[in-house]
């Protein structure tokens, strides 16, 4: 954990401030301000040309004239100070620096050799820093705010790390009314010494930080993500949006961050594979992340809805089933238990439906614990504990009628949940609350004031629970390595021989097959005797095509004869491919009679290691785009997981009387194909397609290597 | 209009109402509070046993006594009291009410009986009623209020039809929270008298409603549905919420309103055809439906961004790009007025960022009439206007420094947002905030004042967009009635004729052909001679198949043989299929050899007409459910539009070297699908798979019609 730099500038003991005045209309005094505000138990040291008196701190003129080395420090100044005062910071020994200026990377050019040299400056004194063009840092325990905005949750439990920085400080309010609190948020700006994967390592090593939470624009580490995410994911939720997918999220990040982004596509494969939850908007980075972060784990599907009402009870039941959770017919002991409490043509069943009632403590208090206490249920959904925000309702009509004080009126709406706040950790069961009303109700209040994730709308506490079952999933996966295999002998040889783009399809496949990943049986023949030959020893029928790597669209051209079954049609075919091509060598393959059709393929996207895709092939590839993308080097299990998470993964099964596929040897051939593309960096695409099932075994049918 | 007896019970001039005392912990009470306490015009007529006086009104202590016969009765007493009350009320002469109590169908057998005799006493007496087992209504012009909770908002927008009465009762405080106006709310209750679909009618033509919101539990007229809904939907909006379509759901739903559900794929279809945006969340209904129901038409999907932060920024890029609209890049001339708003590293492309800024007439005012004004854009979104919500956390860090009060400090965060709420109805394009403060900053209460959709996730602003380029695509596709073709002579005789549960395929085929339906071309053979001659007509190669109405899996069987190519093969396959069925005639069949695989059907849901189906067939029907669903009677471009609602669409274009799929021709096969289903209602189940597509052309291969 120490070993982090994080852990260092989160908890400084001396922090010097570069960049406040006593002008609250600048950025860096309001940051400043914050830094005091919020009660940092160490020195603060203004640094400021004029000021004697920063913020009540003594004030340095420069940064030589401070007194000592400080743990941290902080720079709010415009862009071209930046690299002589990191320099200045250095020499004085100084190591870790938050660095908030903007107007580097992300503006092109200039902004990207100024961020280079602030990157010498910090290597050559051995310093680390956050930023540039970040909004700072918070730490809730020491407590540390670096931002422009107060935080209120002191010791909280959601960490953050963001690549934008107003969701650690304009959001800020936001959080404190949806009873959010934070453990540790980065803003990671442009990441240039810490960068993502390193915010994320820290927070997973935090033991103050129960979730993390993180919004993404683009990751220039993803492999590095991978392992570090993977080997988080099985203890601790990740939470995680990334924007970055579409044409116009690519342009904005770009021009907001400079981050480089890829397709949507491959970085759902990356969150698959590392066990993040992905989501699309930044409330559920922050409200599932909060249930997650707050609630105990869910250890089964089986959800218990208590309601006092029939539409929102529908709305979370039906949401939940959409998720993969069960709100199962509640046992006869239950319900039996379940209707002491109710009317009579209330339902007991699940949802429970108290319809209309006074009582609240059957509603807060005793039906709850009955579902909590139910060993057939995993977790808890409530709506409908109204408080004082629904009295107050009421009240301007009941104030026309009769004479009572709003304060005595709504005092009624106060609903007693000290059992029921109590209840999750009891039972080790997670509990979530949906509600119309917000802070301004008592209710709502006292859940946030006690970690009780409530949300306002019904099928948003159903999605929030579905999440907590995704994370019991993520956790209970097998866990393997991917295997540690040798480059297979004389394939470097053959790799190396290839001086032109495109490999031939047969010299693709010899390297395929060095893999250990089966192919057709062939030859290469350059006469029609030899192409005799090599069909006799095959058997037919087999396959005729021209060979070569300049040749990319052999079917199209008539240069691909599917089926011949004598030495006439082979005559036939090898004549018509010579009549248009005298010189490239022609294939003969054994010709495949299988009954489903797959492929597998190998590309790049910025920052990212070997994507491996495997999906439903032949002619339907471009038409259905039904494929998943793990990145390589992929475990065993990271290639069972594409297969499984194809729309079509019926037609792996026994099918229509068809043999289930292998999915073993299915998964050998993505393994080693992983393997292949980190072994020879220079072949930059690879497609296996089709990849022929026969007898439930795959055979590669075709096969595309391009440098 | 006037002819609803919607209208009448939204427009009483007096209502009698039974349940309320003046006892203010009983429903009724507080909904006739609500009554006059949100001034309705007319006369008050409480009935009560013992109270002279309720509410301030005299009280009349039989429904004979009362003086004379109200327009509008409303009954909230004990279920058994329910049919006698309403007699009383039928032989005074009133012709509506509103039947709050609970208790029937939902409940079961008694309930169901119960449930019988009021529609009965209604019919006798002419009357037409809401519910029961309901909460009111809402007419925020007249005004009237039936619900437990008081509106805020009077003279709204927003139309709302619910089977469940929480989301017009328990909402309104969130509604008015939001800034969302209600027209007219109807709860439907077990829509006994009137249903979901004379509500959505009567709303749809009311003038005070410019959109409408649905929540559905299960429709019982599906078909009417189907024709209210698309004419409204061809001029006003409407937005819908299904929860009825998972198990839990479904559960959920018969036992609130006893409200039968169909499987969500169907209501997938309806909603589609009728031309409603359908969402998954209350909130969605609510807030997307307010967009819907507050802004200007979104004329095209060229969207421009103003925000003073990137995440935000991109984040509302993101999600409209996923949702089908751009943000293009704006013209130089656009860029340059911006630029001279904004800093020089800012972005003026689209988004524009503003960044750390103070000068809010920027945002407010200057730039978003840039946007408004510039041809290429049709609708704006704007994220980072931040009053006083802002300025009172800053309050807290700021008193601890300098002696100024909360309200002179708050103050300088009230923005002035007098020109921007104007922009929408002066340039006729709609717009859109995201922000993350609610009614607790001025700017939000501001937006909400004035008609302004706000959102606290700048993705939910994002895609409230979208919906309005939704119905901008709806309203502008093409509405063509369904072809009114008579039933083709002789077809009766041939159904009539069958007396087995499933039809046999050559007799299906028959009906097909006689609507017009191609099919392989096909005779049936009792001896070998037979078909022999039949084989030589047709022209080989031919396929052989058992052609009996018992044998429902003939190709498991065995009794299935393709491409016979000659007279032998044609013998040695006849005596096949013959040594295993001595008696059941045998289909000789045209071989056909197409490209692509496709499937139709047609089945039944509860309360539903002929559901008919489109997708991909062949092999990969259950492998990849890929499919459409639109209810008979079908226009053809309700045919088409199933087509093109595949995800495997491509496959019908011009695809790897095949033709396209004439769509025109499977279209017409569609639409007389749906008639023959209409015209023959006791056939229950139609599949036509495969359906194979050779040169362009579609022919249906195999067909199954079961009673």
């Amino acid at each position: 954990m120490s070993s982090s730099p994080l852990h260092a500038i989160m908890n400084p003991s001396s922090i010097a401030f570069v960049g406040a005045s006593n002008n609250f209309a600048k950025m860096g005094t309001m940051q400043c301000l914050s830094l005091i505000h919020n009660g940092f138990p160490g020195d603060v040291l203004p640094v400021h040309p004029k000021e004697e008196i920063v913020l009540g701190k003594k004030a340095y003129p420069l940064i030589s004239d401070l007194p000592y080395a400080p743990d941290l420090a902080v720079l709010v100044v415009p862009t071209g100070l930046v690299p002589d005062m990191l320099e200045d910071f250095g020499k004085l020994g100084t190591k870790y620096a938050v660095i908030i200026s903007g107007g580097f990377r992300e503006t092109g050019e200039g902004g990207r050799y100024l961020e280079g040299r602030i990157s010498d400056i910090a290597q050559r004194y051995g310093m680390r820093f956050i930023g540039p063009n970040c909004v700072g840092i918070i730490n809730t325990q020491l407590p540390l705010n670096l931002t422009v905005a107060s935080f209120q949750d002191y010791n909280g439990k959601l960490g953050i790390a963001s690549q934008s920085g107003t969701y650690v400080t304009q959001t800020l309010p936001y959080l404190h009314k949806h009873g959010i609190t934070i453990s540790k948020a980065i803003s990671v700006g442009n990441g240039t010494s810490i960068d993502i994967v390193e915010c994320l390592k820290y927070l997973g090593d935090d033991e103050q930080t129960t979730a993390i939470a993180l919004y993404i624009e683009g990751i220039s580490r993803a492999g590095d993500f991978l392992e570090v995410a993977r080997e988080i994911s099985a203890r601790k939720p990740i939470v995680a949006q990334y924007v970055g997918g579409t044409k116009a999220g690519a342009r904005a990040g770009l021009s907001h961050t400079g981050a480089m982004s890829g397709p949507d596509y491959v970085y759902d494969g990356l969150f698959e594979q590392a066990g993040i939850i992905r989501v699309d908007t930044i409330e559920d980075v922050y409200k599932i992340g909060w249930t997650l972060a707050s609630q105990p784990p869910l250890e089964g599907p089986n959800i218990g809805i208590l309601t006092n009402s029939g539409g929102p009870g529908t709305g979370i039941a039906t949401t939940c089933n959409r998720h993969g959770l069960e709100i199962p017919e509640f046992s006869d002991k239950v319900q039996k238990k379940v209707k002491q409490f109710i009317p009579g043509h209330a339902s007991a069943m699940n949802p429970v439906d108290l319809t209309f009632h006074l009582d609240m403590s059957i509603m807060a208090d005793k039906i709850p614990r009955i579902l909590f206490d139910a060993e057939e249920i995993n977790g808890v959904i409530i709506h409908g504990i109204m408080g004082t925000a629904w009295m107050d309702m009421m009240f301007s009509a009941v104030k026309t009628m009769i004479n009572v004080s709003r304060e005595k009126f709504l005092k009624l709406g106060e609903v007693d949940l000290d059992n029921l706040i109590k209840m999750p950790l009891e039972y080790k069961k997670p509990l979530v609350i949906s509600s119309f009303f917000g802070e301004e109700d008592h209710s709502v209040r006292v859940f946030n004031e006690n970690g009780i994730p409530t949300f306002e709308s019904p099928e948003k506490a159903g999605r929030a629970m579905a999440a907590l079952y995704e994370h019991f999933r993520i956790k209970n996966r097998p866990h393997d390595e991917p295997n540690d295999v040798a480059m297979p002998e004389n394939v470097k040889t053959i790799v190396d021989g290839v001086d032109t783009e495109a490999f031939d399809e047969y010299t693709a496949k010899k390297i395929l097959r060095a893999y250990g990943i089966p192919t057709t049986d062939e030859a290469l023949a350059d006469t029609l005797d030899d192409a005799l030959n090599c069909a006799h020893s095959i058997g037919y029928p087999v396959v005729l095509k021209i060979c070569s790597p300049h040749i990319m669209h052999k079917t199209e051209l008539g240069m691909v004869h599917l089926g011949i079954k004598d030495d006439e049609s082979l005559e036939k075919a090898f004549n018509s491919i010579r009549d248009n091509d005298g010189d490239s060598a022609i294939l003969v393959s054994e010709m495949l009679t299988g009954d489903r059709e797959f492929m597998a393929g190998m590309s790049y996207a910025p920052g990212f290691p070997p994507c491996i895709m495997f999906g439903l092939g032949g002619i339907f590839t471009e038409a259905l785009r039904d494929n998943a993308i793990r990145l390589a080097p992929l475990s065993h299990n990271d290639a069972i997981s594409m297969m499984e998470s194809l729309s079509s993964r019926a037609l792996l099964g026994p099918y229509r009387g068809m043999k289930p596929v292998d999915m073993d040897a299915v998964a050998s051939m993505l393994e080693a194909l992983g393997r292949l593309a980190l072994d020879f960096p220079q072949i930059r695409e690879i497609d296996l397609n089709p990849i022929i099932i026969t007898d439930g075994m795959p055979k590669v049918a075709d096969a595309l290597f391009v440098k």
